[in-house]
């Protein structure tokens, strides 16, 4: 096969966006390999056990110049047809091991074939609430009707429940009307009730019912995560997350607006698929109260397996085990939700034209939080149900934010809280119970992962600790699935496969600190004169440093980081360091007293290497903390007790947001906060920290 | 031809219900002439002008033991095509003048194949409302957002109405919230706010507009009729109606209750039939507003008609008539409606199961008012917008007699009225400000002319008034349509077809004061014995009375009231009188001070014959008053002035309902009150009006 244009084909997989030029012949799964996607392959590509069905996308991709068709995979095969139905054919859904490339494909990998799945910390933090949800069950006996009381059914069940609970004035969602009079004769004139704020009927149910249940959701630019929680006794029962469907469409929040504003229904596709997305982590929520299930396999003259706790149901069984509860929930089970975004996100979920927050002055359509009929934006949950959707602070500061501040309360403290959420958007807040301000900087995906040569997410096979031996330049590190660190492991053991958000705090830290790079960003030349993972890439000419060699990784390549990942990486925490910088000396600050750092990130990080970095200004290292998914516990938060409600429309307005871009010292801030730990003066707690002859470069 | 059942086949028309036997071979046109039914057929089935379009239904209908099925009908002709599209075709339409009959069928002749358009009284009555209606529509013009006020435009727009006419509070619906931020863009900072309720903004339109409409809809049991007014000028812009599509499940609510208990979906059939039925119906009041539109015809050599007012449109032309304006509305322009209903309509059309509601102690699923979003049932205007359904009293006392009380408002009274609205059922209200009572009776459909040999709707060809002579028993009449008596027309001219509601009651008493029925009802043979009109009616042997002969009909027929006619009518009056006369005495009441007779019915109703034929207690003549459709009004009061609708929750819940089947005297005085005028004792006021000797009988 020569090397020729004509033989090669370009492959972008979704939705991790990794993409290059294979030769044509090979099959999907051989082309994820080489570009570092991990497709789910448990038989080695026998074609018999049909987990790596991906689907092949229709059309023009602009922004990767390719055309994408079904017609550039290779003919379709009779053993395909045990694992997808003619409407998946049509779609476009292969088996990667089937499916020869014979042209450019858009190749979309669904959640259930991926093999390396993402990583998430399910532990739901304990936060300070009150037990008041906004959806409570209420118990009502009434007496059956008689012609000297002929009353209706509705206001029966009302006068059952003021004498019982004392509500009042309640009204009743005409769908859960609908199942009034069959529920009231079904519970023989015993019914329970589901009350939203204390106002409306949205639920009743025959009989005696105790539990009600909601979701709590973040929907990121990336990743949705949603606590799923019983509404009766506070309890998180499940944590959920799949990766934001609209990925497809741009990795940022600019390239989804540009994405509505070229393309014709642009946000109508976006919103659907969102919307269709948390429908499958809604029901993926439920299905994991039920017991799983094993097909079930006929043999002659096997009557049925009747040993331990396996019940049939159809052509399924369900593995219970023993002693184990298993709620068997259902759609209709959940009967609230909450959901914070950012405002981009808030937008296109809810069909909002997105385009002015695009725009300066950034203003979005709405900022105060909505009560929205979960129907009415198609997301199918108990009917009659609403959705609650956090307000938002300005165009660059969403509801998440105000999720961050719900769950952290600053509003409620005497010292200065610093809280960072670092996304794809850096969002920023500062102040006290006195005065609070917000404001965001465009830090870009570099922190996540993305835009780098070797980025990805926080799955297995991730470097997410790096360290540098300042004598040697060795590099060693931990990834994600293996407990033992690179130099106490046989290098194929590494399985290294790129590097996720915490590694790459590491690493321009410990690049600096190392002496690796000076404090300006660039490869110190002379310091590694003799270094062998310094290098200029045969291809490209550019200076790189290996992190991980070809033997270690599971791409079979070095990983490395190249000038220009490290410049990616210094203008992400350049304007981070420029944003935090300009909020204190607009609240007239010397110092801040706590630095929160919120996010996945914030879970992962050590806080010497953030500061190292010059990522936020200094502060006493006790004094810096991770706060984890702060924007998902203020969903909770918001999702269990309803005067968190309008505690975040009081967040929403009250928080005063700053424009950055717009201070006049800001260009100059932001290129001086490129430099590593840009002037000495300004990071006293860093003294001791770093190495005094490279702090004093 | 021979006379055998293979030769013949079962007919029903819909929504009339005519039916009958015809023999095969004939087309549809004639098969509708012979059973009395009007199909337009301008062309004098030329098979030229599509007019006569009807639909052939497919399905058993258990209720007449027929199934009926398109291939019944002779096989499609090409001419068809001109006149009915494919997908019309697939759902059975077909011209009537060109399908012959050759099996069973059950035919719907739609609203516009109708001949004889059902004669709906326009004039909306003067009632005595304030200008408070619960859509509002307000201007408001805002400052561009800007980085110093970069407030988000649902924001914006509240300031606004908050600063310049006190609303606060306000929420916003999301389907209007999507079309905010291109309206004010589009309205250049400006823009007219509709609120519904001084709560939420449920439209949202760039720059200045003035006018905003609704529609008060009165869903009877048979027809369907409409005010559609201007909410800023309270003025009544056009009444609209049309048969309520569910009569082919039934003609009562009793039989509708029972086809959703026997039939799968049926509520659902039902709830679709109706709902869809209002869409029509608003569509057509929305076309009103249009100048019509008349297909262009394309001449070679002509350039266009320019002359007088006609606008060229596509392939159609508008008529526009000059001086005239049109208002040109469409369906978003429809923000507001009010719905006022019996109680099985009302769930049946909000798909609540109306089993219980036909079923002793008949208690319904909701007595109070809800607003509900109209998209949440399906109808379809101005997306945001509510549908108000009136509160109803009791199971057989609904929506619609709250609607009477509203215009009535006998509670601000101290005089004692008796409020009756005759229907299918009879809805009684009886009291003054200090009580009031309601009540209903099982009339059946008599007095609507439903169930009599030729009863039919007040339509063209109807007798509404009917008089006969004492000594001659001569017969005058007048018909709809045509403004002279009989005796002062030539008998061709008459074209009668059928006898009408009022000249329902017209005939009963006028055979009872003519001496022709004795008090109890029966044929006074011994007064008839030389009288041509009085004979057996030589296929049922049954004695029976021409009112109009053969060649005064425009059927063919000699329209006859037989003796099974007249008890059937005496049937309806005494189920009438008895539960007036228990009213009465259940309020402890000597005499009532007015009666007023609500509905269709009322305004034509004469009250002279109403008394004589005994339908309520005695009263002064001058304070029995026809009130017209006020159960319409009220459904208009409510849509003009929202404190109609809390005055509607109070009546509907202070009016105490009275079971009158349970009275142990009611079978005893529903029996006696089958005589005509039954005591003569009890109606001092019809000495003198009627003959003493008959009223002495």
């Amino acid at each position: 096969m020569s090397d020729s244009k004509d033989d090669k084909a370009t492959i972008i997989f979704q939705p991790s966006g990794r993409r290059g030029e294979v030769p044509k012949g090979i099959n999907i799964i051989e082309a994820s390999r080489m570009l570092g996607v991990d497709i789910e392959a448990l038989c080695g590509e026998k074609k018999v056990c049909g987990k790596c069905i991906v689907r092949v996308e229709e059309g023009h991709y602009e922004k990767y110049n390719i055309t994408s068709s079904k017609e550039n995979a290779s003919s379709w095969q009779e053993e395909e047809e045990k694992f997808i139905t003619a409407a998946g054919k049509e779609k476009g859904f292969r088996l990667g091991c089937m499916a020869k490339i014979e042209g450019d494909m858009l190749i979309f990998v669904p959640e259930e074939s991926r093999a390396g799945k993402q990583v998430v910390s399910k532990a739901a933090r304990d936060i300070d609430i009150d037990d008041d949800p906004t959806v409570r069950v209420y118990y009502v006996q009434v007496d059956p009707p008689t012609f000297e009381d002929p009353t209706g059914d509705f206001e029966r069940i009302c006068n059952g429940l003021e004498r019982e609970y004392g509500l009042t004035g309640l009204t009743c969602d005409i769908f859960t009307l609908r199942t009034l009079p069959d529920a009231l004769r079904e519970g023989k004139w015993a019914v329970t009730v589901s009350v939203w704020n204390s106002k409306e009927i949205i639920r009743i149910r025959p009989g005696r019912v105790e539990k009600a249940y909601g979701l709590a959701i973040d929907v990121g630019t990336t990743t949705v995560a949603a606590y799923f929680c019983d509404l009766t006794t506070m309890k998180v029962i499940d944590t959920v997350s799949m990766m934001n469907p609209q990925c497809k469409y741009g990795e940022d929040v600019m390239a989804r607006i540009t994405y509505h504003m070229t393309s014709e229904n642009g946000l109508k596709k976006m919103s659907d698929d969102i919307i269709e997305g948390l429908n499958e982590l809604i029901q993926k929520a439920v299905d994991a109260t039920h017991p799983p299930k094993k097909k079930k396999k006929k043999k002659k003259g096997e009557d049925s397996e009747k040993s331990s706790g396996i019940i049939e149901d159809g052509e399924f069984m369900e593995i219970v085990e023993e002693g184990k509860e298993y709620l068997r929930l259902c759609r209709e089970d959940v009967e609230d939700i909450t959901i914070g975004f950012n405002t981009a996100m808030h937008h296109i979920l809810l069909g909002l034209n997105p385009e002015y927050v695009g725009m300066a002055p950034f203003p979005p359509v709405i900022h105060h939080s909505m009560d929205i009929k979960a129907r009415d934006i198609g997301v199918n949950i108990n009917p009659s149900s609403y959705l609650f959707v956090l307000p938002i602070e300005a165009g660059f500061v969403g509801a998440d934010n105000v999720g961050v501040l719900l769950s952290e309360d600053p509003y409620k403290h005497e010292e200065n809280q610093l809280i960072i959420d670092i996304g794809t958007n850096g969002e920023l807040v500062l102040g006290n119970r006195h005065k609070l301000i917000s404001s965001s900087c465009a830090t870009g995906p570099a922190l996540e992962g993305a835009q780098l040569s070797f980025g990805m997410r926080a799955a297995p096979g991730a470097m997410e600790r790096i360290s540098i031996d300042r004598e040697t330049k060795e590099v060693d590190y931990k990834v994600i699935g293996r407990d033992a660190w690179r130099k106490f492991s046989e290098p194929e053991e590494m399985k290294a496969k790129g590097i996720c958000g915490s590694g790459i705090l590491d690493v321009l830290a410990e690049l600096y600190t190392a002496g690796v790079i000076t404090k300006s960003g660039v490869f110190n030349k002379k310091e590694l004169k003799d270094c062998e993972r310094f290098r200029k890439n045969p291809d490209t000419k550019q200076p790189e440093f290996v992190l991980a060699w070809a033997k270690e990784s599971s791409i079979d390549k070095d990983i490395v980081i190249t000038q220009k990942d490290i410049r990616q990486i210094q203008l992400a925490k350049g304007a981070l360091y420029a944003g935090c910088k300009l909020m204190v000396k607009r609240m007239g600050l010397e110092k801040v007293d706590v630095v929160k750092i919120a996010g996945a990130f914030g879970t992962h990080v050590d806080r010497t290497k953030a500061l190292t970095m010059g990522l936020f200004p200094d502060c006493e290292i006790e004094k810096i903390v991770g706060v984890g998914n702060a924007a998902g516990d203020g969903c909770r938060a918001a999702l269990l007790d309803r005067k968190k409600r309008v505690e975040a429309n009081w967040c929403s307005r009250n928080v005063e947001y700053i424009e950055l871009t717009v201070e006049p010292t800001f260009q100059q801030d932001f290129m001086e906060a490129m430099q590593l730990p840009h002037m000495k003066d300004e990071f006293p707690h860093l003294r001791g920290v770093v190495p005094d002859d490279i702090l004093d470069q």
